[in-house]
């Protein structure tokens, strides 16, 4: 039944206990009213070797700071302010304190980086392999929250950064990995992919599109970060609102490196964008009398606008086709 | 070094960039100013298979059920009320969606009881094992906190609950695995074990006590939860207040459970109450005033009190010697 079917099937009964939860699951974080004038905002992620990433070409320190990337990603998708995380980590015996501590450098970088305060967790042993496992705290104005269900017919729907490089990244680690082990005498060909490697190794979140959101005075009627796939998360925005899309397949941003390691190796760059997942951009829908306000903000796009309902969810493709869209999500598209 | 010391190492030199963070690494939980009249605590804890549980004869409902409960007890220790948590989950192939579903009835039925909601989380794949993520967010007024660090001289040292029944609990669970792998066919002795076996499958957290000691008007100066052992636990308060302690050997509230199966085993049940970790229950300080208050509580034991740091830290048997307290902690008990 995929994860979220699953997630839904578990989770769903749950009863709700406190009227300071205003948000349980079902959004990028938790959402709980502390009492003051902004609400608290949770959210947490846990990376499993073998499954979310490979020690064999993983650097430790950037695994570290992906683990806290991919939770300040969902405060921002709120529209928050992340300013706490806690770290859980199971390691195994073959960890040197040294190789805990490359981690631990990582996340300290990502928390200098991101100003957020490293508050909690724990460090424990595993049978085998190491788990991460992140939790991170953020704030946002009552009136600021931005849900995945805000959004409306004829907004515009926007996302950030490009889209499709994480995807293209991993295509080339996985590569080069098979190459190695054929015969380990080979260096790896790494040359003109440094782009796409880092949007793999070592993504960023885009705390900054939020601030300039704020500078500008623009707030989006509903946002998501893109963690799963365009896509899938467009799915997600348009279930929430009971909203359909379309999207036009030359208007979404994709990087040349990305664009011709696509190629390479016979993926179509636009099927990368859409499903690769991993970018940790943002996706959101504005009003259309903010267009004037965002049309000129750099790093982000305008990909298509929201529809109603019942006209769907649609790709349109330079050459006048439409195409539902689907969602194959990260999982499925590796098939 | 041992995992304090290596967490120390860790996080020791994070830098705290929010106002907001009152209380990083160093407490039960860590303590968030989130603007209203109360903090936020938040706390977190990973259990691995194999390291703090054997599937061989783990009921799952009872491993979702703990896996709540011990991190709800970090929020009361720190006089505080859990109304929130997430809970993520790695589980390998082998895992049907209907054992997932017991753990899930184990984490619900605890949020049931303990009235907390559950509000996030995700469920992935791992590699290998089970692991279970839980982190736990609570509220306390902020005049009504207490840390491991308020003690003072002359306050009454005070545990709830009995102690070492979880420990040797596990000692039977052991055993019994041990007779079943070597015949299968064999019936497990689980006779007259029944409180030891709960105390380790399924303990509970003292959100009574803390209820209790509001409705009575008494404010603990002090508090930890007992999760590694009483002896270790005693350490932690008596550094974070920079204190020592003196505690009465015939005064550790033991079960008669606990005392028997301790004896079959040809372990001291002094011991395995000092270190067995696991119990869940909660050691605090009071100041003197409030014996007349805390005395006849039930499930409530005076076992000690404050004394100058200069005074170290002492176990006082019935004979009338002293020794010096040595916590070994869990782990080190078992080698």
């Amino acid at each position: 039944m995929g994860e979220f079917g699953l997630i839904d099937k578990l989770t769903g009964d749950t009863k709700i206990h406190h009227a300071s939860t205003k948000k349980g699951v079902g959004d990028d974080a938790a959402v709980i009213d502390t009492g003051g004038d902004e609400y608290t905002l949770v959210s947490t992620d846990m990376l499993v070797e073998g499954v979310h990433f490979d020690m064999t070409y993983v650097p430790l320190m950037h695994l570290g700071y992906k683990s806290v990337i991919v939770n300040l990603s969902d405060i921002y998708a709120m529209n928050g302010e992340a300013k706490q995380i806690t770290v859980s980590i199971a390691v195994s015996n073959r960890f040197s304190v040294e190789a805990l501590d490359e981690i631990y450098k990582g996340i300290h970088k990502a928390c200098e980086l991101y100003q957020v305060d490293l508050v909690g967790g724990d460090t424990t042993s595993s049978l085998s392999g190491l788990i991460i496992s992140v939790t991170a705290i953020g704030t946002v104005k009552k009136e600021e929250i931005v849900y995945r269900s805000g959004g409306k017919e004829n907004d515009l729907l926007v996302v950030t950064g490009d889209l499709g490089g994480a995807f293209t990244g991993l295509q080339v680690l996985e590569r080069e990995k098979q190459v190695y082990m054929d015969n380990p005498n080979m260096q790896p060909e790494l040359e003109g992919v440094d782009y796409i490697l880092e949007r793999q190794l070592k993504p960023e979140a885009r705390k900054d599109i939020i601030n300039h959101l704020s500078e500008l005075g623009v707030m989006p009627t509903s946002m998501i970060d893109i963690s799963d796939g365009l896509a899938s998360e467009i799915m997600h925005l348009c279930k929430a609102g009971e909203l359909g899309a379309q999207i036009f397949d030359e208007k979404l941003p994709i990087d040349q490196q990305t664009y011709d390691v696509a190629r390479q190796f016979n993926l179509d760059p636009s099927t990368c964008a859409l499903n690769g997942g991993e970018d940790y951009e943002l996706l959101f829908t504005v009003d259309p009398n903010d267009l004037e306000k965002v049309k000129y903000m750099p790093d982000v796009y305008l990909i298509g606008e929201i529809v109603p309902a019942g006209d769907g969810i649609t790709l349109h493709t330079s050459g006048g086709q439409v195409h539902p869209l689907k969602a194959q999500g990260w999982n499925h598209f590796e098939e």
